[in-house]
């Protein structure tokens, strides 16, 4: 029977001590003169080896060992395993092209991404999977236990009506399909059906050009759509309440994860702090925000004006949260028209029942409360360029009654970036994909 | 604050009965001569409401209503509500184009997939995807708790190394990439990326041309991958209690759903007793039992004979487990090498150590323990048409050391359909896509 290596201390300290079986990866092998140690990796943590002889081994081969555990606080864990047999299950070839064992801070990007079978193996790149892991739990668990069901839709959409731009065609028999950017569609027909309260974890597509650090091309959208709501401000409740759970969760299940990074995450009361900030407010923070990094800076030059919420303003806007409501997460609501879609629910003239949550610098979420209103979708459509015969499938959701309603997506590696502090979003997709790479 | 039909008998019971607020979908309209009956369905079930006038109402439209609970037992759940106040959220166009309150089982298949919005609210057509949710919250609760990771892997596929046969083609910028049929590369990677046990669930593609009421263009698939196992025999055994779990999950939570679809599904220990039967054995058992329907019905001409398993094989062996060992789930084990990928791994002269998994009389898994060996894979894939320098990817998985490692898919919409005996697997997918259909 298998034992883990976090489990080795526990099987040193039982009497009699009994022959245990490790079985995992070559991390590090040591000849000490006459004693050689090799530190075993497995998916729990690592465990000391030590061999009479010198092994016939190369780093990263896969072993199957036998011996008598013993407890050494030298040791990492605190306990090692004193070997009478070692089987190479798999030899690995010695020309690693990644060292496993070293410190990932000097390694390049495109090198983890490249050697992804080996750069998983360091535990500090694993463990931002394990994160993103506990956050996919938590975020279903939350609303499973709000009563949500979950649901799985089709990505693949009919082009016609949502235009090209921004999405990846498929070739689908003898028509062409687009790979759905969103569910959100999906999501307001399930709420209009009478499930109410829906989530979905699932791909989504962006063709999108961008190269940068906040972009990926596929990736992992947290969605969420409720009914018989009253306005955004019940989602920005709800992303409250579930933000706060995620990352007590993370805090509880992956506290060694956070420790590898230098990771905290915010506590209850600093989520519940999070200002709700109105977006010509907050459009003026992030000026007035700049002008004060630039005299703390006593820099003559003036900041160039924000016109509007870019990727500056909501790192500037994170700055003000962080010192002045003691909060890395914030919320612009009423989205002027202009920068939202047609679905978004009017407020006053200009305004929108929409928001995004900024969290750390960087958005993680859109949503809003959605038009239910039939008549009202007919009539703003042309505004916007689109015509009500193209639409006539996204029109059917109102047609036979549809609740007040809205919705928000949570980014997923964006979420796992900013929780751990990564440099670059593609650091939190197993396999991302951007304009250049589709492999591994 | 909003009171779930569910919910109503135990507001008709408090003292003093206060007035109370419900909102849903006019499921039924009744003029008892002076009195007035709507039935009012939300997603948790429906609730009666007694109005003094006529109320000017179309069916499914969306309303909010305010009144007195009042226990009444000839009222559906026991209680009704005297209405006060009724305001109309969203009002249905009058010509309904699906009968929501009327008997699914006389509506046409098409009928139902072209009216999503409506054919949901029908309490027996929402009660599959309740099931469903169930089933994926109980696979991967299962596991976590099993040590496995979930993970998310990308999927957009170089179409380079897996040939176009039965793969759909995206425009990915300046190239073409494929969707994935199965993200089992992805997994195996992660075994040998040191995570050892991982699970998924995501859509999969499959680009195949037939209209079968078991097969899906686009479907969600339960996967597993898992490092140290000796056999398929481990697999097995996980499956087993995986499915145990899940079916004592669904009779938990889902037991209205289940007397919905008059379905039951197995208890532990009928999935205990599930015959594990090699192939060549279940063929054996397959034309003996359908020598045996042909006897029993009295028919003079004998069977055609059955080469290999086969839908109708299929159909046939769970008959003989049902009636000899008490399950409705059998495993076929040991299929020969011409049956199964390059990847599978070898067990003796001709056969594998691979498995599908049949349920009442189709299959829902394919599995097995794949060959880990970078030699042993280099050496059999010329056998298969394959090419190794076309292979690199793949290969890389296996030259730096990776466990012997194996695992499965369970395909969410066949396991709903045969949980609740659907005539056909489309039912069991909110927007299935098949040749013909990619709407809604």
């Amino acid at each position: 029977m298998r034992v883990l290596a976090r489990d080795i201390v526990a099987a040193a300290g039982k009497s009699p001590v009994a022959e245990i079986e490790v079985a995992g990866w070559v991390h590090r092998i040591r000849d000490m003169g006459g004693v050689n140690f090799v530190i075993l990796r497995d998916r729990s943590g690592i465990v000391q080896l030590v061999l009479n002889e010198k092994p016939d081994l190369t780093l990263e081969s896969v072993v199957r060992v036998k011996g008598i555990p013993a407890v050494n606080d030298k040791a990492p864990g605190g306990a090692e395993i004193r070997v009478s047999s070692l089987e190479v299950l798999s030899r690995a070839a010695a020309d690693l092209p990644f060292q496993v064992n070293s410190d990932v801070a000097k390694t390049g990007l495109e090198s983890i991404l490249d050697n992804r079978t080996l750069s998983l193996r360091n535990p500090k790149i694993r463990s931002i999977f394990k994160v993103q892991a506990t956050i996919i739990e938590a975020f279903s668990a939350y609303l499973r236990n709000q009563n949500f069901t979950e649901i799985k839709t089709s990505k693949l959409v009919n082009s016609a009506t949502e235009g090209g731009a921004g999405l990846f065609e498929v070739e689908y028999f003898d028509r062409k399909v687009c790979l759905a950017q969103s569910p959100q569609a999906y999501k307001q027909t399930m709420v209009a059906a009478g499930l109410e309260r829906v989530f979905e974890v699932a791909p989504a597509y962006r063709a999108e050009k961008h190269d940068t650090p906040r972009h990926l091309n596929e990736y992992v959208s947290l969605d969420i759509e409720m009914g018989f709501i009253e306005s955004e401000m019940d989602l920005i409740e709800l992303e409250k309440g579930l933000l706060s759970y995620v990352f007590q969760q993370v805090n509880e299940k992956n506290s060694e994860d956070l420790v590898a990074w230098n990771a905290v995450v915010p506590d209850a009361a600093a989520v519940a702090a999070s200002p709700v900030v109105p977006y010509e407010e907050a459009l003026k923070i992030a000026n007035d925000e700049a002008a004060r990094t630039v005299a703390h800076n006593g820099d003559k030059n003036k900041p160039a004006r924000l016109f509007d919420i870019n990727p500056e303003a909501e790192r500037l806007i994170c700055e003000w949260s962080a010192r002045e409501k003691g909060s890395d997460l914030v919320f612009v609501n009423e989205f002027p028209r202009r920068y939202r879609p047609f679905y978004a629910y009017p407020k006053g003239a200009t305004g929108t029942m929409s928001f995004d949550a900024l969290f750390r610098g960087l958005e993680i979420t859109t949503g809003g409360r959605r038009q239910d209103n039939y008549e009202a979708l007919v009539e703003v459509l042309p505004k916007f360029g689109l015509k009500a015969e193209n639409m006539g499938g996204y029109l059917a959701i109102f047609k036979y009654g549809c609740p007040p309603h809205g919705g928000f997506a949570i980014g997923c590696e964006r979420l796992t970036q900013k929780i751990l502090g990564l440099a670059n979003v593609k650091e939190a997709s197993l396999f991302p994909r951007d304009r250049k790479r589709v492999e591994p």
